[in-house]
This record gives C-alpha cells, structure tokens and sequence, in this order.
C-alpha cells in the first residue's frame, strides 16, 4: 500500500474547483432574479428573504417541490440544456398560482455523475430566465456531483418554490358549487408530463430520432416535445379575486387534477368536445394506440390549467384573459352535485 | 402496428397505482409531523403554512437545499434505508441554524427509476422522524418515477427547508473580530459529506465489504459511515444570542466552511491539537494515506458545528453547553486579523 499513489478527492470523482467555478458563475445569474426581498448572496448556508416589505398582513407561506421527470431525457438527446430550468420554475410556479400565491424565491437541486460546467451553467441560465420572468428570485440551490450515480452527460434537477398570499384571499375551492363553470386555458405543449409515455411511442414504437421531422406537425421530434412548460401567472394575477379554485394539469391529467380541489359532494362535468385538441397529443395516441382514458390520465391534451368560476363571472373573466392576450381559453364544462365518496371527473363527448 | 398492443403508462415503466399507494402510506407519516402552522394536506398543489402564530415582527425566511451526496450509496450496500432521511432533515435543520433560523417546514425530493413502495416509506419514515425531532413540519414532497434513470434499487433524495428568524436576531457574523474565541462542537461521524473520498478508500483501496468489522472501530463498515448526521438545534437554541457566527463544517471541512462566515479583514486559527479526532478518521486518512489538507478539506474530521462567540462569553457558553448535555465542546482557536483579499482558516499544528 505504501507504493500506492494517495486517494484524494479529485481522484475519487470530485472535482471542488469545477464546483467552485459553477458556483461562481451561477452567482452572476441568480443575482440578475434577486428581488427586494433577498438579503443574501449565494454562497451563505441559508438564503436569506425578507417577508416584511410585501405588505402581507396575515400571510400564508405556498410552497412547492418538483422535478421535469424525463423530458430531461430530451435535453439530454437534444443537447438543449437552457429551456429545462425554465419548465421547472413555470411548473412550481403554476402549482403554488392555483393557491392564489405569488412566487417569492426559488432553490434548485442539480445532481450529475461528473459536473460539466458549461452544461450546468445552461440549466442555470434557463432557471434565472425562468425566475426572472415570473418576479421570482433564484435565492440558493444544491449542486451535487456524485460520481456512478447518473450515466455521463446525464442529470436530474429538482426545483422548490415559495410564495405567500394573503390568508383572506387563499384559493382554496371550498365555495365551489354545483352550477360553477370550467373555463380550460391551453398548454403550450405536454409541459413536464407524460414523458415516459410519449419517448416510449416515439422512440420505440414509431423509430425515430429525436432529429427527424414529424410531417403532422411540420416540426421535428426535439421541437415538438420539447416546447417550454407555460407559467400563467401573468396571465390569472388579475383575475384571482374572481376564481374559485384552480388546477393546474400535471401528471394525472385533467382526470387526477381536477378533483383535488372540488369540495366534497360536487364532481366535474368535461365536454371533451369543447376544446382542440393539439396535433401533437393526435399524434402521440395514434401512434401508440394509446386508449383514450390513459391519453386523459397523462397528457394535459391542450388545457394546462383550469379555473372554477361562478357562472355569472364567467364572460368577464373570459374578457379578461382575450385582453390580457390569450388566445385559447374557453368554458369546457361544469360542476355538478355528486352522490360519490369523493370527487370526479365525467367526461361527455 | 396495428397488431401491436397499446402503449400505456404502467408498460412505459410508471405506475400510477404504486404511487399513490406510495403517497397514501406518506401521508400518515407526515400528518404525525404537523406543528400549528400547518393549513394544509399532503395532495394539495402547495403546502400550506401561516407564518402569524409565530410571533414574528419582522420575520426573515431562511432557506437551505441540500442532498445526501453519495452517502445514499451505504444506503443501498446496507439495505438501511430509514436512516437517509435523518441524516437530509438534520444537515439542513443546521444549515439556517447557523444564522439563528428555526426551522418551519420541510419539503423532499425523492427519485427513483421503479419505485419500491417499502423504500420508499423507509425513507420517509426517516425524514418524518429527522423532522419530528427538530419540530419541523413535513409539509410537502416530489415523489419521482423516472424509467431508466437510476438503477435498480437506487433512488437519489434532496431536502428543501424554510425556517425563520426575528430580522434583529439574524446572526450573519459581521461583528466578528479579532480576540473571538472558535468553540468545536462534536460531529457524530461524517455527517454527510466526504463519502465519495470515503468510499474509494474502504471499497477500492482497502477491499473491504459493507458488513466486515472493522477492528480499529470495533464496529461494521457499515455502522462507522452511515452513523447519523447530528442536529445542533435543540443544544445550541438557547445560546444563539451569545453566539456571533457559526460554521456548519459540510463539504469543503473546516477550510472551506469557517472563511464563509467571516468578515473581511478577518482569519481563524484552528488548533489542530486542540480536539480528539475520532478514529474513524484516522482509519480513513491511514487507509487512503490520504494528505492531511485534503482531510481538513473534506470530512469535518469530528468538528461538526464551530461557534464564534466573543472570549468573555466563552466560559459561560462551554458551562451551558455541557449543561445541556454536551461532551464535547471546547476552545478550539482563535480570530485574528488579517490582511488577505478574503478570510482564510490557517492550521496551527
């Protein structure tokens, strides 16, 4: 043993100075997301944020975890780094908007095999890009590089969100009753679900790279499934006094989400004919002959976020969103009293 | 194709019915971790917390993200899964305890690529307790199903935390100054980092297997890397306002951590003499015969926690710390000025 050279760090798989340089790097771009609130620099244990100068008299602190699952395998084909970070933080975002809750900061996990610089700088690009656009501050994160544990070139990324509202204007569904309207607003694409699903139909089931064109869309595979995760806060800010209850349509679909915030004693009528549904959900459930209940239970099939409003509020709030420029919203159904043990969706064709 | 049978999500590699079982036997787990801020279930979008019961005037969010690194890896040698969670919750409980924080709510991240129910629990049980202990509410999580991303049996885990502090009772080390007095608290093992450089030298270098003995330790391989990361928390509550700075010794040891708490014109000298390092060190520095700056770089060498307090205060912290049971805290060296551009820690052999 004594002929042996010595074990250190660098040589077990870690390399401290790349992390350091990363790090360094990353500072630049969360510092370009940071917000009144934020009170320190990258680099102390803790983040630091400032809750005093919101004006929240009583506030509730909405927080959310959440991963891209396997689109991240599209990046990795695609070698699109920069636009994974942006669908992490318009997912978190989107999952505490449904409380009523504006976003305050963010922290993300990034884990990798070896740490490619250059690449965890462009995840950390479309993350600030991200944070930035929805008022958010990237406050922290984690930068992981453990050796073995994810193939070269490969990684995961974890994001963890906090925003806050006031408790009086709490999103919550309780006042949802029978009569209310579902007004559906589209996705910009599959967002960050039903990954598994639609790599096994592409790449398995129909052979192809992530390269080649899809004639039925007029765009290649990469672009197609790799289309960023829209954030609707923007767009529903104005209109939260307004709404009931809102889902946003994760993985589960319109058929898990939508229930979790109806009361008990009321289900979910969806007209599935009232919507477009986009080329590439068609193309994915032709080419795996994926039955039309799983297709309901995976894809968010062109709505990505759904609104509970009285029915009386309904055409305003349609007004509303056609000025703020939204282009694709409209009443896809109701909700009904149920006799269930808990809530549903029933979908009428 | 048309022969073939349709795709669905379980025969794409995620079932749906194995996580929801998942987060069913979860919610009972985090339920018992619940504290009075608390509004909201496991299931909803976000995680609910009231911030006013706390009593906070001018209240700072303190916010930390962290992973177990490769220690995941004895984890999975071991087949102890129940532990992991323990070791995340306390590494961040003592990350936004350093600036004075208590810890409100903690969210995890757990991917797998199939996910095994019982480990699953596992670990959450473990989280569960980590969080009970330092009463810290288990408010939320990411369960990730990810096909062909991990191993078979191997999973990765991250922790978010939220915690708070009184703005005027924030300890952000910028009264530290020359004469102040460093106080090492024990660590409990390695905590949660260095495990990469650990693991080359006990697997590769030594051959040893996850259950051999070890006769220097007289205990397993096992039992000497996976003891649990300790919480400083309910030690050190009562003495944060005598307390000027305080380093979490994690990865990067003593040399990378102290600097980052002090201000500039600032050093530490760290007596090398003045505390026992435990043994467990010593086999791995012998082992490896690893270079003793990479050891003071990468494990806390049994220093897990160090406080900056000026030197009248420092008896009377030592008395209180023993008082509450501690065994091993002592004086472990100095500030001194400095000229360099940025506060360094020099070894006094």
């Amino acid at each position: 043993m004594a002929n042996e050279p010595p074990v250190d760090y660098k040589s077990a798989g870690v390399d401290i100075e790349a992390g350091n340089e990363v790090v360094r790097r990353i500072k630049g771009l969360a510092r370009g997301t940071y917000t009144p609130g934020v009170l320190s620099e990258l680099g102390s244990f803790g983040g630091l944020f400032a809750l005093g100068n919101r004006g929240l008299h009583d506030p509730i602190l909405v927080s959310s975890a959440d991963g891209v699952g396997t689109k991240l395998r599209l990046a990795f084909m695609s070698g699109v780094h920069d636009t994974i970070g942006v669908d992490l933080v318009n997912h978190c975002v989107n999952d505490i908007l449904v409380q009523g809750a504006e976003p305050l900061f963010f922290f993300d996990y990034l884990a990798t095999g070896r740490l490619d610089p250059d690449v965890a700088v462009k995840i950390v690009e479309g993350l600030a890009r991200g944070c930035r656009e929805n008022g958010c501050a990237l406050l922290g994160g984690e930068t992981a590089e453990m050796p073995g544990f994810y193939a070269d070139g490969e990684y995961d990324v974890a994001g963890f969100i906090v925003g806050a509202v006031e408790r009086d204007r709490l999103i919550d569904g309780k006042s949802i009753a029978a009569g209310d309207v579902l007004i559906g607003i589209a996705s910009s694409g599959l967002h960050t679900n039903g990954y598994s699903l639609a790599r096994a139909i592409v790449f398995e089931r129909l052979h192809l790279g992530i390269h080649d064109p899809v004639p039925e869309l007029g765009m290649s595979v990469a672009d197609a499934l790799l289309s960023t995760h829209r954030s609707y806060l923007g767009l529903l800010r104005s209109q939260l006094p307004r709404i009931k209850g809102m889902a946003h349509i994760t993985g589960g679909g319109i058929t898990d989400n939508l229930p979790r915030v109806l009361p008990p004693g009321t289900e979910a009528a969806v007209d599935l004919g009232s919507w477009p549904v986009p080329p590439v959900f068609e193309w994915l459930q032709h080419g795996g002959a994926v039955p039309q209940n799983d297709m309901l239970r995976t894809f968010n099939m062109g709505v990505g976020m759904i609104l509970v409003v009285a029915a009386a509020e309904a055409d305003d709030v349609l007004a509303a969103l056609v000025a703020a420029g939204e282009r694709d919203a409209r009443v896809i159904g109701a909700i009904h009293r149920s006799a269930e043990a808990s809530p549903l969706v029933r979908y009428r064709a």
